[in-house]
């Protein structure tokens, strides 16, 4: 471990998440200078070669293919794999107090979510649940709108997350199609942001009505002459009741075409109603003040949340810059010793809903959360 | 009868859907020289001197408070009053081989819907459910899209539709309010549009999953110190299976606060979707032929459905031409004696899975319709 | 004339323009019971079996092709024909003291359009102009929130009209390619009512720098072999100083492909912006009162302009709605001997203004309004 | 100068420009690994403690207050302060064949604008002038889709780009205030961007007509009690000829109340128009292939300019992104010793247009831009 001020991290994983958290631990120093130093140890893999190369380009000083030495080494371990991966370094980097960036949806399995939960409980260290989502600055205004009661009571949230890279037959086969690796299809790659975000802007869910459909039962493993079945759902849809009655609809698809990452969040209450949508994630269409229409407000100005750390008004950020505010909340949390939010708890929450989702799809009922185990 | 070629009209109910079908009925001649020619023969209604005000406004010959004279003397009754009143005068015009046009949703039961359907299969006069969105230009357009397979496969619906005029607390109680005189709340009002958009454009509905809620349990009645109970829903959701594997989501609410008549439907295929949006119903989004983006194409050209009757491109119908798209087709089918759609066979369904999604809310599973009664 | 209390009306045109206010005309009782009771008495034209059917179709008594006869037997006359018909018409009613209602633009020279003017300020009868986009209620309210600051002090104004009727070159030749008939092209047809726009909501202009641009040199003549040359415009812009030092910027054009009816007129203020677009004319997006971006306000609310005449909250209207609130102001003012905006007074100022671009853009300078003769 | 392969960087001014610029040539080496390799060698500016303390933060090796020291060691110097210090720095380091990158506008003056063009064609060194906008992904493929002729003949071309930062009369004045020292105001700020894509993408500008004003005539000085005229505009408007007879509207403001950066762009050609907004960045709105209305293209997707080097589709990227992709070309350029668009010439090109407008404001006349000297 770092024996200076600086905090170690080691990076499990460097294609697409890697990739995201890298550029955010580089770019801290320049754009947030009261962050805690930090220095981009270990990269951890399972190629060599892909590895070396890409420790290289994302500044990393080591590698190795044994994240349980890293675990020894680092303050630290970011971990970005696939879904199946998520709960056996999780835990053990937990027990050895060095604290844990987990991507979401946290496990393949409740089971899993849970254990990983309790450990993070009994460890010193901090556990963390990567919904980057929370950190763009129009939902981080809208939490913020909602506190502090310019919406009124809220009535209803609305979720859905349209993507359509599966809507062709021969999309190959991967391991998100796959149930015993991913646990779940777009519920949980998807649907975990959007219940995140209901939980974070209005309360915990207390029971779901969940659909879920797979459109294609089988696709073809790239470079084999082979299809593989799809064990995992192409879509699903959930309605919800949330703590104090509110009404919920959550729905994601890969399936949607035409949407690539269409991300929407929309809430009414008694005074108000906001919207948001991902691929515009600089505005937020907002209604209030006994306004008659939604207002399109381009969350861009000094005042909003992170935006005194880039650009002028109106000089959007992009879909990178939620990683740079959520990695410098969760060091910054560690460097203080403080809590932070998502924790593996709220990484445990959603994978409760998302689990008893697709518990009401199996059993054609109504799941209460309270009830399961 | 009318001896002569023209139809002879009567309507029972003057307020909001008495003044849209009348002003359709007046139009007709100017913009639809080959309807039939029809008489504004009788307003029916309860209060004499109303109903004799609301006559001359509306250009109707006669009045009067007895629909069973009206029904012997016109050749079509349209039923436009409260939901309530929808069943027992349809049912006795239909007996007597008077054609029936009726507003939707068809009768506050499905016991009664059921009745309504049954007459009218054995009646020889036309019945007509008045679902008046299937005659928007760009619905019928959309439709046309699906059936020459521009969309490819559908695998998904989507509709909604927001009101906010319950928000507040104290807006009064109603007859819609009311379940026995209204059937549902937001679920009838509403979802029957939405539902019946879907089983047009896409399929009709297998199974489905419902959510209701009622935020205000009690409302004021008006000049009176006293109020009543809203044994009705405030809003609904629902998940559905319709044919062929398609996956519905339906929604509606009076408590979306800012949403004035906000009825959404998009559908998602294989090689394209669709938006649509009442508010805005002189355009559709469209995305088809390997575009990247949803397209907003203005449905106002000579050659989009009733638009040669019109104007020329750009300059945009009202809500209110809904109604004159859909008694010309009403009265052309009375006169020449051919089918229409949406019949009462199309009410009754609809109303079948209203009621599907009601059993469904109360009993927590899902509902078959085909084990409906 | 009438000797009873009604309106007896003349009109003069039988196609686009004909059409949209014979509809007004017998939309009114309906809709706007208090307004005085016209007959539709007779429709004026050239071909008397057209006119016949015409007349059938729109409601009148009688037909004439001798406009002379019609001006000593109606009350009213309205001038709806192409542009070049609009002077000799127009002042011999008003010398005889019936009434005009003139479309827009009032003339194809400046020197006709002021004889026009000095006629009926020397008439005892009404003049009007019809600029039918002022009696938009989106257009209204923006008029209403001006007056009252709500925008504070008006910086600018940019109006542009667009529409691609022209684009493909095998487009015929018609008279609105014509200078002497038509007086100009995007100009005059479009850009009056741009400028118009400006006048009613912001105030007059001051000075004027203009561009005009003819694409297409000559059109085919439809059914004959020939090609004519095109002596208008197809598309202008031009600059402006208005009352008060507000900049402003107009432009037109018959050639911008994918636009069909595309009004779109911007103002910006101290304290607020407002844009309005007639293709969505429900619509007002709307800044004022410290918010932070433009609220999409849909202007059909009871207490919005004309609305409480049409239908409940978001069922919007149509184009053709202006022409019946026009109407509805302009018999108004007949029936009560009062004023009525826009006047041959405003016709004549706009034309001023068309006439100045023109210029402005043969001399390739400013023009000065208050030198113009 | 650098022996190695690396080059070396001197950056002149570290504030706004500064800042975009920076981050730029620190995140190339993860995103653009086929980069050449630079260094952050030196930060000049006047004030030696913020300078130490931006260097630390921007990642620079050294600082200095001598820019013409800076000069002698770098291999390419970038110009990032006002307007007027753009000339001599840029002048020099030309002369001393060191590579200048120069921020837009040129040159508070066409003559000094002229000079630095004429130093760098007798420069063996690169001399590139940052207009970013070029570098937007959905610009770039705009200029393709002209290029390729998916929009036919082009036939107009709309530009504006509105701020709201001085519709306070109290904002401070700056800099930016004076003539002597920014050459103008929303024109040469604004303007520069608006005219250089529309010579990027349609063609020159052959004669224009400008419309200048100042709303507010002077403005309070920071922490001093007193007040100092504005010399430059507020606002602006122009209307002009491009080449091939393409008619051309442009338009700036820092007074359009509610606009924080909305930098429009718009394109009618005879197949097909596009509009842009830099708000939206992501998006290209795009009409064609016989398409009826716009599609909204979101340019993320792997085969769009620039895009392979980030994210997968939908995961939208900022409005500083820009400035990396323009650093890769220009130190490309340099590297490969290839010619980098925009250069000195085409910073002059706007350069003169900027003045015909100015001239044009004060001679109210078309000025025709072969004419200027």
């Amino acid at each position: 471990m770092s024996t200076n001020n600086t905090i170690d991290v080691g990076v499990l994983g460097y294609r697409f998440m890697g990739r995201a958290h890298s550029n955010a631990l580089a770019r801290l120093p320049m754009f947030f200078p009261d962050a805690p130093k930090i220095v981009r140890h270990t990269l951890i893999g399972r190629d060599e070669e892909s590895l070396t190369e890409a420790a290289e380009q994302f500044g990393f000083t080591n590698t190795t293919t044994d994240w349980k030495e890293a675990i020894e080494e680092v303050d630290v371990i970011y971990n970005l794999g696939p879904n199946h991966i998520h709960p056996e370094p999780s835990i053990a980097a937990l027990e050895a107090d060095t604290h844990v960036f987990c991507e979401k949806p946290m496990a393949p399995t409740l089971r899993q979510a849970k254990e990983m939960r309790e450990t993070a409980a009994d460890s010193k260290a901090l556990a963390g649940c990567a919904f980057n989502y929370r950190f763009v600055p129009a939902i981080k205004y809208a939490k913020r709108l909602i506190e502090d009661g310019e919406l009124g009571e809220i009535h209803q949230f609305r979720g859905r997350y349209l993507q359509d890279w599966l809507v062709d037959p021969d999309a190959p086969w991967s391991w998100r199609s796959d149930a015993e690796l991913a646990g779940s299809g777009a519920l949980g790659d998807l649907g975990a942001h959007t219940i995140d975000l209901a939980r974070f802007l209005v309360g915990d869910v207390e029971r779901v009505s969940g659909h879920l459909r797979t459109f294609v039962d089988e696709r073809p493993v790239e470079g084999e002459d082979e299809n593989r079945p799809v064990t995992v759902d192409d879509a699903y849809s959930a309605q919800a009741e949330l703590e104090d009655g509110v009404m919920g609809t959550f729905e994601a698809s890969r399936f949607a075409t035409g949407h690539k990452n269409d991300h929407i969040v929309e809430v009414h209450g008694s005074k108000g109603s906001l919207k948001f949508s991902l691929e515009r994630l600089n505005e937020l269409e907002l209604l209030r003040d006994d306004n008659r229409g939604y207002e399109t407000v381009l969350v861009t100005d000094e005042s909003d949340p992170y935006i005194d750390h880039w650009w002028p008004p109106g000089h959007i950020i992009g879909w990178e810059h939620t990683f740079i505010h959520e990695n410098y909340e969760f060091l910054t949390a560690i460097s203080e010793d403080k809590e932070f939010s998502p924790s593996f708890e709220d990484g445990y929450r959603v994978q409760r809903i998302l689990d008893a989702i697709q518990q009401s799809n199996k059993q054609h009922e109504w799941i209460k959360l309270d009830t399961m185990k």
